[in-house]
Formats: C-alpha cells, sequence, structure tokens
C-alpha cells in the first residue's frame, strides 16, 4: 500500500473518503485535490474484556492517533476485542487484511489470558521462542522485589520469531516491532502493553524512530486557535471562507467546555514549507477573529489570564456563590498561579457574603442574591478585603431546585459576573442553558473571558 | 444463537473465555461453572471519521454496553469506522458474520458522507424507501424553524425495506430497528444516531422494548459498594475468598479517583432469586470491608458527607489552601448542598490564611503554610469564622516547584488537613504521591473521608 510507485494522488484517490469527517465534534476538511497528507493506513486493536464493559473504554487509541497520524499515517479502524482466542485471531487477521500498519495493546501479561503473543504467531504462521535475556531480565525484577517468579511469568520472555524486543523500561511484558511481508503485501504489527504509562513511553522511544525510518519521510507542522465561549457556528461561518482556500492544510473545528478550537496541521517536503503554511492560515484567521481568540500556542484560558497579569504584575481575588470554589480550582490548577491568585471566598451561604466579601445584606435582601447590585458588591468586597488589584465575582442560580426569597422567581441560569478594579465596577447579565454542571462550568468561564478581555 | 433449544449451558461453553476479563481495570469474574449470565453477543460499530482522529473518540458504547448487559447481551467486538462507503461495508459484514445483534450508531444525518443507510442496504441486499411520513415531518420541522428543507435532508427520509422506524423526539435523523435472517441465522441490526443525547433516549424507548420482547426473559440484579483512599490490593486480599464463593455473581473491581467500587451483577429466571444473591453477597462483604465503605446505594463520597451533615444538622465551612476551592466545588456539586455547606474560604495567599481564618502570622513564619499547627489553626479559625458546626482545612505541597521559606526543604505531595468541631481539632498529616492534579484530588478525598468517618 505505501509502495514508493504509489504516488500521493493515487493514494488520496484511494482513501479520499477518510477526510471527509463529520458529527457532534465537526472536522471540517477540505476535499482532497491532488493532494494527500496521509498516505498509509493503520489499524489500532485494543485488547482486554474490560473495555467490553460499561466501565471503561480504550483510551491509548488517542494517544496512538496522534503518535501514527505525527509519522503520515492515518488510521482507519480502532476495533476493541475481549480476551478470546477466537475473537482475536480473527480480530488480527481483518486488521492485517485492510490496513498497512497493525497495532495491539494489550495482553501480554503472565496470565492465561494473556493472549495476544500466542494469537499472532498463529496468524503470521511462526513460532514463538523464549528470550534468554528477557527471561533473566524478569528474574531479576522479582528478585529485586525479594519475590519468586511465578511460573506463569516466563511467557512474558516469549517473542515471535523475527520480531524486533521493545524494552519496557516500566513494566515486566516488553513490546514486539514486525516487519515483515503477509501475502505479499508489506505490513508492520507493533506489540504494545496496555498501561498507558508503559505504552506510551514504549511508542515514543522504541516505535517511532523504527516507524520513521521505514516510512517516508514527511513533516508535519501544527497550529492551534483557542477561543471561549463564541458559537460554533459563527467561527465556521467567519472561518470556512479562509480556510477552504488552503486545500493543503488540514482544519479541524472542536467544540466543547465552552471553548472552540481550530486546529491546523500540514504536511510538506520540509518542515519549514509545512510551517510557513499552518502560519499563513492560521495568522489570516486570527486577524479576522481578532480578539476573540485568547491563545494561538495552545494554552488554557486559566494560564492566559495567569500570564496577563504576572505581566502586569497585578494580583486577583475571586469571590464565588454558585460555583463554590471552581474558579479557583481552575486557576490554581495552573502551576505558579501563587504569584498573581491570592484566593478569596467561597460565599454560598449569604451570611459569609456579608462576613468576607462586605456585601451589605439589605441589598441581598432587597434584590436578592442573585442580582447586579450583589454581583458588584462581592467583587468590590473581595477586592477591598484581599488588598488585590482584581476582585472577580460569580452568582447565579444553577438550579436544579429554584431560589429563595427574593430570587424565587428567577429562571435557573441566571447568572451574574462581577469585576472590580478600585475604578470601575463591571457587571454581566448571563442567562446559561443546560444543567447543573455546565450552569457553573459556564459560569467560571464566562468569568475568565471577562478578565482576559479587561486585560487587554 | 440464540435458538431458544440451545440451552444456557451449551451457549457459556461457546463463549466462556468472554468472561475472564483482565487489565489495568481488573474484573474478578468467577469462571463459568455450567450457567452464563450473558448468553447472546453483540458488536457495536461507531461510525465518523472524527473518531479516528486524537481529538475524540466513542462514548455511546459504554451506554449501549450497559443496555444490552441488562437485556442479558454481552458485547464482544466494539469497532470504530470512518465515513468511508467500502469500510463501512466490510465492518458491518464482519459483524454479522461473528455476532448475534449489531448496533450501529451515527452516520444518519443528511449529507453525503453519512452514509449508514447506503451501506446496511447494501450488505442485506435490500432497498431503501423514501417514508412519506418522515418526509412531511421533516418539513414540518424547518418549517417551525421558518427555514426551508435543503434537499440533501430527505436521504434522512430513506429507510430500509423492512426495518420498524424509530422516532426520534430529539433530531431529524430516525433510528430503524431490523429483525432478520441472514444466511440462514437470525441477526438483530439497530441503526442510531450518533449524537448521545438523540442516541441515549432512542435506545431506552425504542429499542429496550423491542430486545426485551425479541430476547428470552432475563432478570438482572446489580449491587455497588464503594470505599475511598483503600488500596485496591487490600481490598481484593479481603474480599476475593468471599465473591470466589459466589460463582453465579459476577464481581467487578473498580480502582480510580481515589476511590474503589465493588460491582456485583447476578442473572437469574426471577428478580427475586437475582436480588437474594447479589444482597446476600454485598452484605457479607459490606460486613467483612467495615467503615472503609462509604456507599452501598451508589451515592458519591460528598453527597454521603453532606447527607450525614443533614441529618445531624450540622453545618460546614472549609479553608483551602493547595486545593484552592476543589473541596467546595465537589461539595456545591451536589444539588441542595446549602443546606449544610456555609462555604468558606481560598487561603491561597498566607496573608488570607490570617484575614479569613485567623491564623497568626507567626505560626506560618514558625511553622510553615505546610504544617500541623497551621492545619489546626484553619479548621478551627473558618469554623469560627463562619459559625459553622465543623471546619474543615487542607494546606498542602502539590508542586512542582518547590514550596517557600519554613517549606523550602519540605516534600512535594506533603498535605496536612484538619477538621475542627469546637471541641477537639484532628489534624492528619499525609504524604501523596504523583502529579499537582492528583495530589490535589487525594487531598480532597482524604478531607472529604476524614469528615465521613468522624461523622460515624
Amino acid at each position: 500500500m505505501y509502495d514508493a510507485h504509489l504516488t500521493h494522488i493515487t493514494v488520496a484517490k484511494l482513501f479520499s473518503n477518510l477526510r471527509e469527517p463529520r458529527g457532534s465534534l465537526r472536522l471540517y476538511a477540505p476535499r482532497p485535490t491532488g493532494y494527500h497528507q496521509l498516505s498509509m493506513i493503520a489499524e489500532i486493536i485494543a485488547i482486554g474484556s474490560e473495555m467490553l464493559t460499561p466501565h471503561r473504554q480504550d483510551t491509548n487509541s488517542l494517544y496512538l492517533t496522534a503518535g501514527l497520524n505525527d509519522l503520515g499515517v492515518s488510521v482507519a479502524f480502532k476495533t476493541i476485542v475481549g480476551d478470546n482466542r477466537r475473537h482475536l485471531v480473527s480480530a488480527i487477521r481483518i486488521a492485517l487484511s485492510r490496513t498497512d500498519i497493525v497495532v495491539l495493546s494489550g495482553g501480554l501479561g503472565p496470565t492465561e489470558d494473556d493472549l495476544t503473543r500466542e494469537c499472532l504467531a498463529e496468524v503470521l504462521h511462526v513460532n514463538l521462542h523464549r528470550d534468554i535475556s528477557i527471561l533473566n531480565s524478569l528474574r531479576a525484577r522479582f528478585a529485586a522485589l525479594k519475590m519468586v517468579m511465578p511460573p506463569n511469568n516466563v511467557r512474558q520472555a516469549d517473542i515471535l520469531d523475527g520480531a524486533h524486543v521493545l524494552h519496557n523500561a516500566n513494566g515486566s511484558a516488553p513490546g514486539q516491532y514486525i516487519d515483515t511481508v503477509v501475502e505479499g503485501y508489506r505490513k508492520i504489527i507493533i506489540l504494545l502493553p496496555g498501561p498507558p504509562k508503559e505504552l506510551k513511553p514504549l511508542f515514543d522511544t522504541e516505535c517511532r524512530p523504527r516507524l520513521s525510518v521505514a516510512l517516508p519521510a514527511r513533516y508535519i507542522a501544527r497550529r492551534q486557535l483557542r477561543m471561549a465561549l463564541i458559537p460554533e457556528s459563527q467561527v465556521d461561518a467567519r472561518c470556512a471562507p479562509i480556510y477552504s482556500q488552503f486545500t493543503d492544510v488540514e482544519t479541524t473545528i472542536l467544540a466543547g467546555h465552552a471553548e472552540i478550537q481550530l486546529h491546523f496541521v500540514c504536511s510538506k517536503p520540509t518542515l519549514e514549507a509545512a510551517q510557513l503554511r499552518v502560519d499563513t492560515l492560521a495568522d489570516i484567521i486570527a486577524r479576522e477573529m481578532g480578539d476573540d481568540i485568547f491563545s494561538d500556542d495552545g494554552d488554557s484560558l486559566e494560564s492566559v489570564v495567569l500570564l496577563m497579569l504576572g505581566v502586569r504584575e497585578q494580583t486577583l481575588a475571586v469571590a464565588e456563590s454558585c460555583t463554590g470554589g471552581w474558579l479557583g480550582e481552575r486557576l490554581t490548577a495552573i502551576p505558579n498561579s501563587s504569584r498573581v491568585f491570592l484566593g478569596g471566598a467561597i460565599t454560598y451561604a449569604n451570611a459569609l457574603k456579608a462576613d468576607f466579601a462586605n456585601v451589605d445584606p439589605d441589598l441581598i435582601a432587597q434584590h436578592g442574591a442573585v442580582s447586579d447590585p450583589v454581583a458588584r458588591a462581592m467583587a468590590e468586597g473581595i477586592r477591598a478585603r484581599t488588598r488585590a488589584t482584581l476582585g472577580l465575582s460569580i452568582t447565579g442560580l444553577a438550579g436544579p431546585t429554584p431560589g429563595t426569597g427574593p430570587d424565587a422567581d428567577k429562571p435557573i441560569g441566571l447568572v451574574y459576573i462581577g469585576l472590580a478594579d478600585g475604578e470601575d465596577t463591571q457587571v454581566r447579565q448571563l442567562q446559561i442553558h443546560g444543567d447543573r454542571e455546565r450552569i457553573r462550568l459556564w459560569s467560571t468561564q464566562h468569568a475568565l473571558e471577562l478578565l482576559r478581555r479587561s486585560l487587554m
């Protein structure tokens, strides 16, 4: 399939449909026009009956997909199969019949349920041999733990004839890498252990270098633009006329968590050429979207806000009612946030709005806790109490039960955000749709975005 | 495959390997002993090229798996395939060749990339017909939005000959349900739209009733036990001798997020018989694990703590340093938490520990902010300042950068939890391993668990 004699154009025609995605995540990929970034196809097989229960799913494949894409390989199928010999043999056969590269994760442990080695040997008609050096290192591993190695564990030293051993620094099961010919077609088959902390480094250190030698050289450049709160349809309406002109750049729009991301990927014979194309496109779109863009290098909204505050040598404090600490949690999740974030108050009960944020109880009695004057007083009060440069407040009705007192007739999803800087206090009234979690999350996002825009 | 003449014993032998899972999630299922709960097998095919990128994955299959398991059907394969006619046709063929029930999600939209209907018709050698009543309701839908229906959308009214239409109250694409015979075997094929908010109700209201009539009656009982912070190996060592005696109850141990869950599932000819078995096993294990169990009905740790406080008519306030509001966020995520949770302070900066939680600055200068005396003072101070029954505090080093001043030489992951009730103040010193996020999450879990145990 990746015969050097096949041109990119041919491959593009063979797999053109692969680049026309859809769904609740909308991927806007330009139609192929004689150039295709990803010319080889792969299948990822995740092995383990636990991934066929309602409780767990395969997550390794996201990491593997990113790594394969970087090497110019697209993933055409993912299969999840249990620890069942008949099922696994058939899944491997099917994968080898329809793709060039097959990555198998899981089933390399020592128990009788770990069948990946045996099943692949059966499909390829090759033998397994017990590798003495692996056996010795397994024994040493157990000896270091002052344990006797259970007899079953010797199976982890079984290697397929012709396979390269991928040494696993983080676990007992080595990976295996096979570059072979099956029924006249070259196939690369990779066996990796299932635990992500073993699989990821093994893929990066042992598989990437081998694959980049085995596959034609490709250079991939990426850029990312991030925007908060703006509707996806609006982003698309403004950006589609631009990115659709860049038929050699793959543009993806991702929507979720009160944020829109635009991803650009380009592959060219040189890295400089690829980078130039994604940068050119990203820069034109950045000009179009202007201040809506909070990051062009992958930083999160909270990181950007903390950085802007740091540059200005300003400090921030928060007073949170319906979000109960979530805004503070998001800010303190970022390392070194203590340089600018002082903390604040979770003024969930009305008494604490007075005690910690100087809110006059009469204001609450008159307007309700979810009101413009209370959001304003909370922002000003927390700023004064903490002596921060800026005070940021959130008060709202997150539901599902309605408010009480003066808030009783207000709609669920009504939220007020306040931002005080000592001279001026801004308040935003919002009506956020959705459930309690969504109302709370969007409230924190609105607060961060109000702050970001006021810092620009 | 689910011919009524096949006994459960036969089917158990055919698929016995399906019940022997493994991996980082450890599923302890007893080996089959002539009885098998899940006798029919299904494949779930998720359709959409976006799920073959590094950005998104199929999540519908977890919901569908739970629903199918409830009906006595186990999922043997999951396949993810892009919007590619050749790939989809082949995936459907393979699924029909190896399973009894095939559930397809996605690819029912109006665009040319939505190929599920056409591909299934090709595999089954049946025609599509345009359903006039669906067409009319599609037109009415657009008319209600004061829009003209784009010509492409008529494709959503295309129904496979012999299929039951599954009316979709939450979107434009109807589902389809086919009960047919393929090469001598009865097959049930279900087409569902991809968006979860359409797929889930459609599965529950339209598919479950049809499947429960089509499949032999089974009654499934479930129970769940939840424990915080205890090592999985310890749970297993104490519980395995018990649950391994209950060969007719499927026991699953799930570990994650500073919590262990034990799930019990049993299927019997009557619901009473199934319930009796899971209850008997759950009760014996609950006696063995004693106070370690915080919930036997699925409630979260924060819900349990709020409930216990509510019953005692006690109130709670928090003072959070390294967790920055996360503990408050978890508590306020629960509806009606305002009855017992007053709020508190995010005392991230040391000055706020004094201002909001009455911590003597000399204590911090002498012992460091991450110390037993400061955790004690924070818990007592926030209790006094808020007039709550209980004050709960967290102060720790979440990393990655080390502490400063008296905290400079303390290890990252050192965390102190304080709990004050007005008479007595307890402080726990912890050393939590892992990254910043894990240290912060486990800190909130330790705080909630300390509170729960003190309320017992």
